[in-house]
C-alpha cells in the first residue's frame, strides 16, 4: 500500500506488471532544461534485456522506451516524466498451471498471504524482475545528469558461483573497462574470467539449474561532504534502493564483511595530501565515513541469489489440496540473472546519488541556458 | 538537514550530542493504552552502556532514562514520547587538541566538508555511537509492543575477528540462550567462544589496537504476508535502519553472500506442511521472499568495523598546516564495539518491524482496556 | 521538483500536460479485491468535462478513461493503478502567439521564473485545470471504497457571483438532491437558483468576461474519532488537497469566517443524546473538533475565483520587448469554472478521507472474499 | 500516530502537554553557522504568552526558552535543535471534575473516541493552545533566517467580532506599524480600532462569554518563482500549517472569498513594469499565481473562532451517566485568543516559507563564514 514511490527530490513511481500491458516509471524532480537523450535510455534498457544470448531466458524483450509526458522540444520541462515499455512476448499459459503449487523460494505464498489471492500472478506480476526495467529508465536520466558533473556510476559482475574476479580495478581507467564490460555477455571486466563465468552459466543451464553471483559498483568523482549521519547516511539510502531489486541477499560497502576480521590499524584509511588535495591512501571505507562522502570512490558489492525458478524436480506443496507434491518448472527463465542485474544496480545507485545532490542544492532545479 | 526522523507510523526523531547536555529520542506513533515499562527501557540501555567491564571504554555512562512527555498514569497516551539521558562523565579536553588533525577513518574531514566547521566536534557530536542510546530507548518500546504479539527480536555476537560462532541456533530455545547472552560480556551465546572473544579483545586492547566483528539478529514469530515488493521490502527498510548505526559495513539476509556461490537447487527452500501449517524445510531465504515475510524467522547478519580510534601511531594530515603528521590517540575508546552494538541492532530491527505492523493494521492505534 | 505525489497510504501521482499526449494519475494503496467500476470513473469524468453545454469552453473533451495497470480479472490487485485520458481536441496554435505576452492573473510569469522557459506552456501545461481530470479518476476510486462504508462525499455549487443558495440542506436527503444537482448544468441543488446562475454565466460570457463562485462539500457518515491534533488535522489535510486545485482562493470549515463575528455561546455546539448516540445539536464546527471527526457531517466551503482568461481587452506586459501592451484573448475558455470544479472538490475530499481511514486501520489492505 | 512532525527540509517535531512537565519542539534542518539569537526567540514567545493583561487568561506563563541541543559556540551546527519551555503555573484540579462532562465544542469527545480514554486530558493535553508555543520557537528561527534575505512575515489582528480594520496597509511601511502592533494589547495596527477591540473583549469577558476574530498575514520580499502547481502549491502548504493551529476555521488568499462575487475583469491583476521590474498593478492574487510566488507580497487572512470554554451555563452530556446536564466552566481561559494567535500565524507561515527556500536551494545548508 502506497509503496511504489521512492526518493525525496528525485522521486520515482513504479507501475505495471510483468504480463500486463506495460511496465512504467514516473520520474519526478528532474531539473528543467536537460537535453533529453532517448537513445541513452534505450542503450541502458538494452543492457538489461533478455533473449539476446544463450545465457538468458528465451523471452524476447524488445523493450522500446516510449515517452508519455514531461518532455517538450526535446528538453525536460520540470514536469513528471512518464516512461513505459510495452509487454510484447508474454506467454502466461505456463503460469496458470502452477497457480496452486507453491514454487520454492518464489513469491506465490507471500503474495497470497499479503494480497488474498487478488494479485496478478502471471509472470510474478509486480514481483517480476521485469519491473526493474522502469528503474533502469529512471536511472538513465539520473546518470545523464551525473555525467554533466563528471560523476560516473559503473557496475560489473564480480563473481558467478566460484568464479571470482577479485581484482581492485584502477579507478582512473573506467571508460576502458566499461568498454570491456559491454563486450562480455556476463558484464564482467576481465575477459578470461568472463569466459569462465559464461561456461559456468551454460553448464548450470544444461543441468536445468541456476547459479548466484555478485556485482561490484563504483562511483567516481562524487563530491565530498554529501550525506548525513544516522537515518540519511549514504549507506542507508543506497542499501534501501538496492534491496528494492528482486534477488538481492546482501550488500557491503568498502571492504565490507572483511572488516569483521580486521584490526583498526589495518582497516583505517590514512589521510594524505595528493596534488594539494586531501584524500585517503587506500579506500577500505568505500568512500563513505560517518554516512558522508569522503571524495574517494564510493564502492559497494551486492550478493545476488541463484534464480529460484529451475527445471529440476523440487519438493513443494499444493495449497489447494494441502499435500506434498513435486514440481518441475518448464517456463522460460534465466539460469543466472547477475549479468542483467548489473545495469539495475547502477540505476538504483544513480537514483539515490542524484537525490542527495538535489537535496543539498549541488544540482539546481533548472539548467539555465 | 531534516535527516533525524525515521519511520512512517512508528516515527522516531533523534537529537542531542555526545558531549552536549543530553542525548534524546522522540517516539511518535506508539498506540495509546500501553503499560509503560521504564525498567525495561533501563535494562536495554544497560545492555549497551560502557564503563562496566574491562572490555569497554572507561567512560562511565550512567544513562538513566528520563521521561519528558507522552506518559500519563503510567500508560502511553498516543502523544509523542520524549526520552532522554543526560551526559554526565564527559571529558572534552582531549578532543580540542585534535581539532585540526584528521583522525584516520573518523568523521573529522567529512563533517568539516558538510557543516563548514560549525558542527559540535566534541566526542564526535552527532556522529558518536552515543547517539544510538536514543535508538535503544525507542527500540525498547517497540520490543515491548512486539512481545504482546509473541514476536521476539534477539541479536548476539556471532564473531569477533577470527573467532566465529557458526552454529545455527535452534530457534525454539531463545529464552535460554538469551540468558546465556546476557551473562557473557561480549553478548555471545556459546560460552567457550565468548571466552575466546573476550581474550581477543583484551589482547588488541593491550596492543592499543581495535578489532571488528559480526552480529546476527533473529526475529521469531513475525506474521506471514507483511512487507512489500520493491521500495518497501523488509530488507530495504531493515538495511536502511541498520546502516543508521555508526560502524556498520555490511548486511546480509538468510545465507546472504554465500548465495552467490550456490545453485538454485541448493538455495531454494522447499515448502512443506508441518503441524498443518505451511512453512519451509530450511530458511536460506532468511524469512523473507519478494520483500514479504514468509512466517519463518527473519534472519540477518551485520558487519561491524574495528573502532577507528586507536592508540597506535597513525599517519594523517594537519588540515590547518596542510602537512603530514603522526597521531596517537589517548582518549577513552572501546577496543571492540561489537558487544555494545548488539542491543542497537535489536532496537533498529524492532523499530522497523513495529512500523510494518502498524502500517498493515495488525497493531491497532489504541490498546483498548 | 518531486511535487506531484500526494497522500500517505492512498497515494496519487499526477502526470501529463494539457496539450501533451495525455493526462494521467497513478493511484497507489488501493486495497486488493475491490470490484473495479470503470463506468463509475467515467461518470465522474463526465461530471467535470466541458464542451457539452453553452456554459463551458467549446473544447470538446471526450475524456474516456483508459486503464494501464493494476487491475486483474476486473478487480484491484494491490498494485498501483495507472489511469489516463488522451488529449484529443487540442488546439495549441492560439497559445504560441501569446508566448511573450503575460496573461493577467495567469501562470505565464511565475512558470517562466520557476522553470526558466522550459515548461510546456501550451494550454498552461501542468497548470491547466485539465490536470484535475486525474484527481477525479483517483477520487472516483476513493468514493467507491467510501460507499462500501456508507460514507458519502457530495458537493454542489453554492454561489455564482451574487446568486447565493444559502440554504442549509437536510443532510438525510442526499440521494434526492444529488439527482437534482446532476440535472442542473451549474451543479446546483435549488432549481430556481440554478436558473439564475445559468443566466448570470451566459450574461458574463456575452460580455467576454468571467465570474467566480463558491462550492459547498458535505461528507456524511464519516466515523467519529478520526484525524489528529496539529499537523494531521482533518482541516490541514483537506485544505492541502483543495488548494491543489487551480483557482481556489479560500476554504472554511463549518460556519467558517462567520465564526469571527460570533460569541462562544453562539458558536459552541451543545452535546446531546439522540437515539442513544452522542452528537451535537447543531454543527457550526463542521464535523471536526480538535482536528478530529465528531461523527457529524464534515462540511466545508471553498471560494473559486473568476476564470483569468477573458476576451475583454486587458493591460499587460510583453516580456521580450519589456513594454506595456493590451491583450484580448480569443482562445476557448470557460466563463465560469465553478460547475466543473464541483466534482474535483469531491474527489480531493474523498482522497484525503480514504487516506485517514487506511492510516487508522478502519479500512483493511485487502477486501477478503 | 506519527503525526507530530511537519516540513520537508525545515522539519519540526512537536512534543509535550499542557499540564505535563514541558512543551517542546525539535527543529531539524536549520543551516549550520547561523548566529543563534535566544533573545529573539524569547521575544516571540512573549508575544503569545498570557497572564500579562486583563484581556487574557490569568494563567501566568513565564515561558522561558531552554535550549537542549543543536547549538555550539552560540551558532547552529546543522544538528537538530531542541527547545523547550517548562510548565510552571499549572492547575489541573479544575479539569478532573469535568472529566466525564463533555465541554461544548471542546475536544473531550473526539479525544475519547480517538485515544480510548488514555489521553492526558489535563488542560486539553496535546490539544491545548499551549502546544503552539513550540511552533512560535521554531518560527522564530525561521524568521531569523528569512531576515537575512530581507523577507519579513508580519501578522496583525484584522477584526474582533464586528470591529474590523479593513484598511489595506501600505506594504512599504512595516517596521512602523509593527511597532504600533506591539504597543496594542490586541496586536492591531490602528490604535482607534485597537481600543474598540479591547473594549469588546472586556465586555464579553464580563459577560462570561468569548469572541472570535480574524488575523491578516503579509509576507514581504519573498522571491518570485517559488512554489509549485498542485500538491505543493504555496497555498496548500500554508493552509496545511495554519490549520495545525487550534481554533482556526478558515483561510483565504488575496481577496479570498470576495473573489466569488467578482468578474475576471475586476479580479485579474494587470502586469506592469515598475522601476524596470515586472509586477502587478494590484494584488488581488495575494502574491501567488498557479501555486507559485509572483514577487508581490503574499497575503492571507485566517478566521479564528471564539474560545470554546466560557463561564456561561451550557447544555451538554455526562457520558458516564449518559444524561443531559448543564455546565458552567470556572477554569482560567482567554475571552478572545485572537491576539495570542497572531504570533503563531506568523510562525507557521515562516516555517513553510523557509522550507520552500531550502527545497529550492535559495538558502544553503551552511552559512559559510
Amino acid at each position: 500500500m502506497g509503496e511504489n514511490t521512492f526518493g525525496e527530490r528525485f522521486k520515482i513511481t513504479s507501475f505495471g506488471e510483468s504480463h500486463g500491458d506495460l511496465v512504467g516509471i514516473i520520474v519526478d524532480g528532474v531539473p528543467a532544461g536537460l537535453d533529453f537523450d532517448t537513445n541513452f535510455i534505450q542503450h541502458e534498457l538494452d543492457m538489461r534485456k533478455s533473449g539476446h544470448s544463450t545465457l538468458t531466458t528465451s523471452r524476447m524483450e524488445l523493450d522500446k522506451v516510449i515517452v508519455l509526458s514531461g518532455i517538450f522540444d526535446n528538453k525536460t520541462t520540470g514536469a513528471p516524466i512518464c516512461l513505459i515499455i510495452e509487454n510484447k512476448d508474454k506467454d502466461s499459459s505456463k503460469y496458470i498451471n502452477y497457480k496452486n503449487i507453491l514454487r520454492p523460494s518464489q513469491v506465490d505464498f507471500t503474495i497470497l498471504k499479503k494480497y488474498g489471492g487478488y494479485a496478478d500472478y502471471r509472470g510474478s506480476g509486480r514481483f517480476s524482475g521485469r519491473i526493474t526495467a522502469g528503474f533502469v529508465m529512471a536511472g538513465a536520466i539520473a546518470k545523464q545528469i551525473l555525467r554533466k558533473y563528471d560523476i560516473s556510476v559503473y557496475a560489473y559482475t564480480k563473481s558467478i558461483g566460484n568464479v571470482v574476479d577479485g581484482e581492485n580495478y584502477d579507478i582512473d581507467n573506467y571508460e576502458k573497462f566499461i568498454n570491456l564490460r559491454e563486450k562480455t555477455l556476463v558484464r564482467a571486466i576481465n575477459t578470461e574470467k568472463a569466459k569462465l563465468m559464461e561456461e559456468l552459466i551454460k553448464k548450470v543451464k544444461t543441468q536445468k539449474n541456476s547459479i548466484g553471483g555478485s556485482i561490484k559498483c563504483i562511483v567516481n568523482n562524487f563530491p565530498v561532504g554529501i550525506g548525513a549521519p544516522i537515518f540519511n547516511s549514504i549507506e542507508s539510502k543506497i542499501s534501501h534502493a538496492i534491496f528494492s531489486i528482486p534477488a538481492i541477499k546482501g550488500i557491503e560497502f568498502g571492504v565490507g564483511f572483511r572488516a569483521t576480521k580486521m584490526k583498526g590499524s589495518e582497516h583505517n584509511d590514512p589521510w594524505i595530501i595528493k596534488e594539494g588535495k586531501i584524500q585517503t591512501e587506500k579506500n577500505d571505507s568505500g568512500g563513505i565515513i560517518g554516512g558522508i562522502s569522503t571524495g574517494m570512490p564510493i564502492e559497494f558489492t551486492v550478493a545476488v541469489k541463484p534464480t529460484a525458478t529451475i527445471g529440476l524436480p523440487q519438493k513443494t506443496v499444493n495449497i489447494e489440496k494441502m499435500n506434498s507434491v513435486e514440481i518441475e518448472f518448464h517456463g522460460r527463465h534465466d539460469p543466472c540473472i547477475v549479468p542483467r542485474v548489473v545495469s539495475v544496480v547502477e540505476a538504483m545507485a544513480a537514483i539515490v546519488l542524484i537525490d542527495f545532490l538535489l537535496i543539498e542544492g549541488v544540482i539546481p532545479t533548472v539548467f539555465k541556458p
